[in-house]
C-alpha cells in the first residue's frame, strides 16, 4: 500500500472490504509494531456501543498499538451479540496482528440496532495477512466513510517526529468528549501523562467545539497513538501541531457536514469566562434559524440576536453591550445601513462565513465551527435506511 | 365583526391593516370593557424586545383588561426608539379604548431588528373607531400570524362561562416561559392568586412542552384575562378546561410548524421524575436526525435510542431497561423484525406519530409536542427577509 499522507515509523496496517453493505472498503486496522502510548476519549452516550466500552477498558492503562474500524454498521443496541462482536472483532484483528487483544481499541460506525454480518467479519478477518504492510492511512481514512464525501486527513511534523491524524463525520455531530471517529498516530516519544494532558487540552478546543446537528452519537471515539520511535519532541511544539492537525480535520467535517453547503465560524469574545463563551458560541452555531441564514447568506444579525438571548441563565449578557459581525462588517449595534449589509451579505456567499459576536463582559473567548442547513440535510437523513 | 370563535362577555376589539408590509390584517387589539384580572408569561430570552419588558410590568399588579399585537416587526433589538414606540403602542390604544395605558399589555412578532414604520403605525390608531365593537376573536388570530399557514383559536365552557384562547407560531418555538403569542379571554370569575397558579401550571404542560426547531423567540408572551362577568366557576373545571383549550392550540401550532408535514408527540415515561421525563422527551423531539426520520415515514428506532442516550447526564438511565415505540409498535428492546417494522412504518404515514419512551426508572412522565422537519422549513428560512 503508498499513503499520500505521511506515516509515521512503526505504523502498519490493512484495509479492505468485509462486505458489510456496499463494495467499498469497510475495514481498516492501524497497528505500531513496537509498544505504544495511547489517550483516548469516548462519547458520554447513556446508549454508547460496545466498541466504545471495550476501547474504553483498553485504553485505560494508557498503552495500546491501534485501532481498527468496521464502518457502515455501528453496532450499537445491539445487547449481548453486540458484546461478544465486539470482543471477537478485537480478538482476530489482535491475533493477525500478533499483539494482546487489550492493545487494539476497536470502533464501528453506521446504522444502530442491527448485529454485524459476523459470518462475513469473521471471513475476512480470518484471510488477513500474517504480516501487516506499512499502513495506508489515506484508504484507512477513505475505509471509516459513512455519508462523508471524502476522506478526512492531516498531518504535521515536530521535530524529527511525523503527527498525522484521520477522521470522519459527518452527520449526529456534537461530540462532548470526542467527534465521531478520529485517530492520531505519531512516532513522537512521550510520556503517557504529558500525552494525556496535551490531547484533552486540543480535544477541547477542536472537537468539542464541533457541531454539525446537535445530535450526540452513540459512537464517538478519538484516540492518539505514539510509538517513540522518533525520540522525544518539545511537548509545547507537539501540542501546537497536535492542535493544527485537528482543528484542520475539524474544519474538514464542517465543510463535509451532511448537506453544508458553508462552514461556518463563530467567535465569541469578551466573555465573563472561555466556558460562558462556548456555551453562547454553540447556542449561534446550533441555531437552525442562523444556519438557514447563513445558507440563504443572508445577514440576519437579528437571528443571531435571538440565540445570544435564549442563553437566559447567562444574566450579565446585556443586549446594550452586544456586537455582532459577519467577517469584518459589524451589523449591531452599529445602525445595518443597506451597504453595510450588502457587505455583510458579499461575506456570506463565501464558503467560510465568521460570525463575531462580542459580549462586552470581561475577556473569556471560545470558538465553535459548524455548517449550514440545507435542503441536503434532509435529503439524507430522512431517506437514510432502515 | 362577527366571530365563529365564542368571544365571552365583556371583550371588545379591533383589527386591520397598518401596512407593516403587506395588505393583510397586521394589528388587532381585544379590551374587556371592565377590570379583569391577569395572568402571564414572558420569554425568559436576554433579547426580550422592549413589547416583553413593558407588558411584564403593566401584568405585574394581576389586573389587565387585554392585550393589543402588531405583527410582521417584532420591534426587538431597535434601542430606544424601539422602546418608545411600544409606550407609544400601548398609550394610544388606552387612549382609544378608554382604558388606563397600564391596563393594555403589548406585544409585537415578525422581524428583528427593524423600528415600526411609526407614522403609518400613528396614522393607523388615531383612526380607531371611539367604541370597540365585540372581539372578533377570529380575525384577531388571522391578524397576529407570521409564517403561520393557518389562524389557531381553540374554545372551551366552564359552567357558565366561556373560555377562548388564540395563538400564533409556528418558528423560534422552543418557549420557555411561553410561546410566541397565545392569549385567553374568559369571562369567569377567579382570584388572581388561583388564576395565576392554574395558569403557571398549564403553561408548563402545554407551551413549556412545545418545540418546533429548538429556537426561543425573544417575543413569547402568554396571557389570560378574566373579566368575571359570567361569574365564579369550579376551579378544576376551569383548569382543566384551559388545559385542554391550550393543548388544542399547542397541537395546531406543531401541526402548523414552519414546513412540517407531522405533529410529533413524544411520550416519556418510567423516568425518575417528570422533570427528568421532560429533558429526554425534549431531547428525543429536539432531534434533527429523528425528526427527519419522521418526515420519511422511517421507524429508525435506532436514531431514538441515539437521542435519548445524549442526556449524558441521566446516569440512572440504563440500555437494558429502555422500551421505544411508535404509535403502539414497540421496536425496542423486543426484535424489530421486517412484520415489526412496517406495522410501526404504517403509524408514521399519518399525520400524527407518537413516540413512545418508557426509561424503567419509577414512574416520572411528560409529553411534549413538536414536528417533522422538512425541506419547507429549509425553504421559508433560508428565503424569510433582510
Amino acid at each position: 500500500m503508498s499513503s499520500q499522507t505521511p506515516v509515521p515509523a512503526g505504523f502498519r496496517g490493512v484495509a479492505g472490504n468485509i462486505g458489510i453493505k456496499d463494495p467499498n472498503d469497510d475495514f481498516f486496522a492501524v497497528v505500531s509494531e513496537v509498544p505504544a502510548r495511547v489517550s483516548a476519549v469516548f462519547t458520554r452516550s447513556r446508549f454508547a456501543g460496545p466498541s466504545v466500552l471495550l476501547s474504553r477498558r483498553s485504553a485505560a492503562d494508557g498503552s495500546a498499538r491501534g485501532v481498527a474500524v468496521i464502518a457502515r454498521n455501528a453496532n450499537v443496541a445491539t445487547g449481548r451479540v453486540g458484546d461478544s462482536h465486539a470482543h471477537e472483532l478485537q480478538e482476530r484483528v489482535a491475533r493477525a496482528a500478533g499483539v494482546p487483544p487489550e492493545e487494539v481499541l476497536v470502533a464501528s460506525t453506521g446504522v444502530i440496532g442491527r448485529p454485524y454480518p459476523i459470518e462475513k467479519v469473521r471471513a475476512y478477518l480470518d484471510a488477513l495477512p500474517e504480516e501487516f504492510p506499512p499502513a495506508d492511512l489515506d484508504r484507512s481514512a477513505a475505509a471509516m466513510m459513512t455519508t462523508d464525501t471524502r476522506p478526512k486527513t492531516a498531518s504535521a511534523t515536530v521535530g524529527g517526529a511525523t503527527l498525522t491524524g484521520i477522521a470522519k463525520g459527518v452527520g449526529m455531530i456534537e461530540p462532548n468528549m470526542a467527534t465521531m471517529l478520529a485517530w492520531f498516530f505519531t512516532d513522537a516519544e512521550l510520556e503517557q501523562p504529558v500525552l494525556d494532558e496535551v490531547f484533552r487540552r486540543v480535544v477541547d478546543r477542536t472537537f468539542n467545539a464541533l457541531s454539525i446537528d446537535t445530535d450526540t452519537s452513540t459512537s464517538d471515539s478519538a484516540a492518539v497513538f505514539a510509538n517513540g520511535l522518533a525520540g522525544p519532541v518539545d511537548v509545547a511544539e507537539f501540542e501546537a501541531a497536535l492542535h493544527e492537525v485537528a482543528l484542520k480535520l475539524v474544519r474538514m467535517i464542517a465543510s463535509d457536514g451532511e448537506g453544508a453547503s458553508k462552514l461556518i465560524e463563530v467567535r465569541v469574545t469578551g466573555a465573563r469566562d472561555d466556558a460562558q463563551a462556548k456555551r453562547v458560541a454553540k447556542a449561534v452555531v446550533n441555531s437552525p434559524l442562523v444556519k438557514t441564514a447563513v445558507h440563504g447568506a443572508d445577514p440576519n444579525w437579528g437571528r443571531v440576536t435571538m440565540a445570544v438571548g435564549k442563553c437566559e441563565e447567562e444574566t450579565d449578557i446585556l443586549p446594550d453591550n452586544v456586537r455582532i459581525s459577519f467577517g469584518d462588517v459589524e451589523t449591531y449595534p452599529a445602525e445595518a445601513t443597506d451597504e453595510v449589509l450588502e457587505r455583510a451579505a458579499q461575506h456570506m456567499k463565501g464558503d467560510e462565513v465568521v460570525i463575531g459576536v462580542g459580549l462586552g463582559i470581561a475577556d473569556g473567548a471560545f470558538t465553535v465551527y459548524g455548517c449550514d442547513l440545507t435542503e441536503g440535510y434532509i435529503r439524507i437523513n430522512a431517506d437514510y435506511t432502515t
